[in-house]
């Protein structure tokens, strides 16, 4: 796997999630995808329908816009497995105020053939 | 991959941590091990040297006597890349009482060859 | 009793209580439910009565649309018994934002001839 | 079942865990027993390992003395099943003082052949 | 005395106090009538003046709809004497969404002649 | 019923209580008595077991020296029951300073042919 | 003084305080009245010209209707003089609710020739 | 009655309050005396039992040396009645610092042919 | 100096405060008058204009009605010197409800020639 | 009056107040003078008994060691009346650190015949 | 230095500071003035510059009338250099009420030639 | 370098990012900027698109009219290297009030031919 | 006056101060030296006697080791007038830890013939 | 400049701070370092001095034992200026208990010949 390519990959299925477009998250996910969420709750998500509510919902207030700045991004790759951890700062704009929502995370990335798919996220407070 | 002996080797790699046993950590681990560890610092950290300091300073009070319990277990498998994950609940004594510790863990292992290391953690609040 | 048939039979029922259908609630309870529920009162409760008023309030803030989530799932099946135990997230919106109510559930089952019936629910916090 | 009997193997299945007795905890309790302690954590606990610990480091600060009241009890017996509920007040010294602490709880009681043995149990706060 | 119709004389006793029906309220109850009612003053109250006024001004922000619900009810009778005891809990809308009251109950019940009267009531917080 | 009598009973019942006397408690109480008491928990207590640990283990801190004043108490008188109601001020020493408690107190007294038994307790708080 | 006329003076006193009814309030206060209200300041105050500011604003919100309810009355009377003590519980309507003071009062009556006086008040909180 | 045999009257009173002389205390007070003390309880108290267990007790921490200073005195005096009120400043050494207690007090004194009695006591806040 | 005429000429000069009456106020001081208002600021403050801009600009909120209490009043004398002491009781309406300012003060009036003037003012806090 | 010699007067006034010298105080108050000292009571105190107690139980906690600074001192003198008004700044040792008390007062001094006497004392907050 | 010039010089002076008058603030200030102003920020401010913004904008709410009221005035002069200290009381409208702020001033001036120029301001908490 | 021109240019840079003017801050930067923002997040950024997004949103609400003070400057130069450190007070209006941001800084200047580029900046808290 | 002696002048006086060397301070002070220390009160202190109580009590806690920092210094000389500016930052040990004291200061310094003297302090927070 | 011997002088630099070891600190750094440390003061440091005291204090508790990380490492290289950025985990033992410090630094290194030396210092909070 080309590292370039996966943090193009990557790239594309944050901007689904945060832009409210399910089409591409699915196309980007595992079906089965598992995650770890600490600020929904305490327990490992499994599936994608949870999100879809979430992203068609506007869940994280960046519908209108926003921008997304990852740091300290880090690719592990084993054959057809790519660790991708990094730090993501998402800021957008609440009540006339910019904000910054900062997260640590890691997506699992597995290629399938010639199709890479994310089947594990695990998030925790970047700050 | 077979899952029970994963298990198996992901207790050996636990009890080693908890009870300050660095030199099976060391061999059950990836020397370019990562690790994000919010209750330590919102930044991933690399290699085995800071885990080092840690376990022989019994930095989580469990040298004593302690129980590990992992709920809600998963393991996803591709080839030779196993997703462990699971809450941890860890308690030991504190001045005469029992205390628990509860976290949701990642724990990417490899088979390189015939043998296991795990190549990346991720550990978030699981109360 | 088929453990698929009791997850779908569960889902109608949660349906049922957090789109406001008393009618399919009082169809897949006993008359004679027990509950527990911490939030409400320290006490158990019995009967449908209570349920209805609730129900008929939109209590749970859900009746405009809501996503029910159910994970780390467990059904232990003895004869005629069935005692289903998960983590029920479930998502709304609130003043515009989504939030999430993170709660355990008990909930046995028992098969009176044909028809399967709620005989008592557990709650206690998830999060 | 008789009641009575029921609420007789309670008792000595309650005096077992105040009293750090394991072994009749054990002969009590079926090996696969899931339980929900929200004190502990929010997460279901399977099997009979963790309250060994527990019990063996008194956790609830009884072994010296307690009392245990129940009120408000119910049984609701079908066949083979009993599903017991009542609120707990245990009492104890602590520092020279008497506290209690409430707990609503639900056991339930499988009868496999001549033995009755605790499969699942669920506590939420009974003040 | 019948302990059925206790309860059902009970039932048109406390309908009466949420409804604001004062009439209703006088009959069932004696013109000495005392209570101790905790979160109005810790003083007895005596006599049924207090409680009119209370009454024709929806105290309990009931009158536009309610529900009472008596769990763990006990009635010990001795001749004509009744002591009713219960944990009452009210609910009731408030801004839209539902609340509820929870209160222990104590109602001294004597029966003159054919006629049944509260002479008796003390409340406690019940959660 | 002679009120002075009662009020002489009500002194022993009381005395009983503080000096942790148990037999006389037991004298003066029918077995089957039932309580609220709102610092304890939330529920209604029956039988005379919960009371004996609370005397033998000095629950109110008064054994080595009290003072009871009972404060405008009334008595209601119907044939052979008595409901005597009245704000107790208990006065101890705790870390070399007085304190009190007061509480207001509704205590149900029956007349078995000859002898008076106290069946039912309320308690709230009087300040 | 007939006790019953003692306390229909004060009902008539009280009244005129709550009511905003200053002439009533005169003609049944010594001109030289001495007060002590913690809740306005700790002095005594002396005279009446202080309270007919305060009734003519409505100090109490009781203009648009109030409940006086008086508990644990007693009268001591020594030949001409009479000291009237009692908890006074005043209900009315704030915001849509009831409220409740709760106050403890002496009011010391005294009788000049026929006519009844009142020449000292001191209240305290009553809850 | 002369005003200063009235004022040395109440200064031997209060001396024997503070300097736990109960037999003093007795000789200047009526059996059937009524009190509000709003930091002992909000209800009156009658008789002098109560006060006895206090001044043996050391309630206000005097014993070892105090300083009474009564400032704003006034008597009202109609016949054989007095109306004493001031506010009362008694200070005392708490753990090596000089503390005060400031209170307004009423003492309501009756002439009983030569003796004089206090027969009603009402104090507040005084700071 | 007549005591009675001292008061009346305070009279004047605090209404001439409270009104916003700055002639007054000017025609009742000396001109190099000082004084001490914690409120303000923790330092002497001297001469009129000071309080010319405080009157002015209704510092205390009373030019739409109040009402002054003067109790526990005291006249120093020595030859053309008073020492006048009280405690202010300032009674106005704030959003609808009467408040209340109690003070300390000491004003000094200096009698030159035939004209009083007040040449000190000390304030502290009344309650 | 001299000014130089006021401000000695005053100082040997004050130097005995902190070191506990009653005898010089006495000398050089009037026995009558009257106070305000916010950090006792919101009253008037009269008289020098009250202080007596005071300076004999080291209020100030000065009698091992203290400084007196006098800052913005001011002499108002109007024949045999002087206004004395200062701030003063007391500084002594508590637990081995140096702590200030800073207050504002005003001492008005009267010369009868040879001899000066402090007549009145009025404190408030100097920080 | 005449010292009355010099304060008519800084009235002038501070005058300009609150009626947002920048031309006399710049002919009355060095152009290389140094201020330390804690309410702004730790460290030292130098130049014109800095204020000219902070009086175009009505920085301390005055520019709709105020009070300056200095007191506890001293001039130090040593040939052309003044050092003028003070407490300065500036008072204001703000949202209806009367507010003040307290602050300590140095103003250190210089004669260059026959003009006046402030060259150093240091300020800090007057309260 | 010239130092004053440094501090020129470091000027225009600023004043590009206080007035959302990106063009002159891209000209100014070098392309691969690092930086430390403390208030955004505790991670290095890197790049210009963080900013860029930051710039079109009036992050620092400075728009519509600021002021820079820059106090404490100092340059180190070593051949084509200028560090400039120096505290900054950025002063802007908020909902009609002047607020001041104080930050220290470190922009290092890295002379590539002729043109000046920032390389790298880090942020601390100026207060 | 030469600016490195003026440094060389104030170093021997600050070092005075913290070691608790009086003569040397006394030698370099004026003896009408005029002093603003917001922490020790909000008022101007003059003379020497204050600080010869403070620095022989070991007011800072420097008597056993302490170093002084001195920042961002300025010198404003005019003729024989010097204001020396900078922010203090003394460190001392206080319970084996390091701790900080960080304060803006001016310092006027005065030639009168060959001597230098500081004639007046201004002191402030420098956090 | 070779990056790998950058970083290993920085270690050698680092260790010499965490120890103790004044000496290497000083061949290390240059003799007019500069310095922004948020936790000591928000003000510029300049030179060894301060740090030397410091040093000699165990000013972070490290001198028995300590653990650096550094992650994220940056090395921007211009000729003879290197910028080393990075975040730093401290650990230590604290009263039994391991800490982390987690800071972020910017340290400029320049060589100068053949010599490396630290020019400039900024840290920011780095959690």
């Amino acid at each position: 796997m080309n590292e370039k390519s996966l943090w193009k990959f990557l790239e594309k299925h944050l901007n689904a999630i945060y832009s409210g477009d399910f089409k591409t998250y699915e196309e980007t996910s595992h079906k089965d995808l598992t995650l770890y969420e600490w600020f929904v709750a305490p327990h490992r998500i499994e599936g994608l329908s949870f999100h879809k509510f979430m992203m068609e919902n506007n869940w994280a207030s960046t519908h209108d816009g926003f921008n997304i700045h990852l740091t300290n991004k880090k690719a592990q790759v084993y054959n057809d497995t790519a660790i991708l951890t990094y730090t993501l700062i998402i800021s957008y704009k609440n009540e006339g105020k910019i904000e910054h929502k900062v997260v640590n995370e890691t997506r699992v990335v597995i290629k399938f053939g010639n199709t890479l798919k994310v089947v594990h996220v695990h998030k925790s407070p970047g700050k």
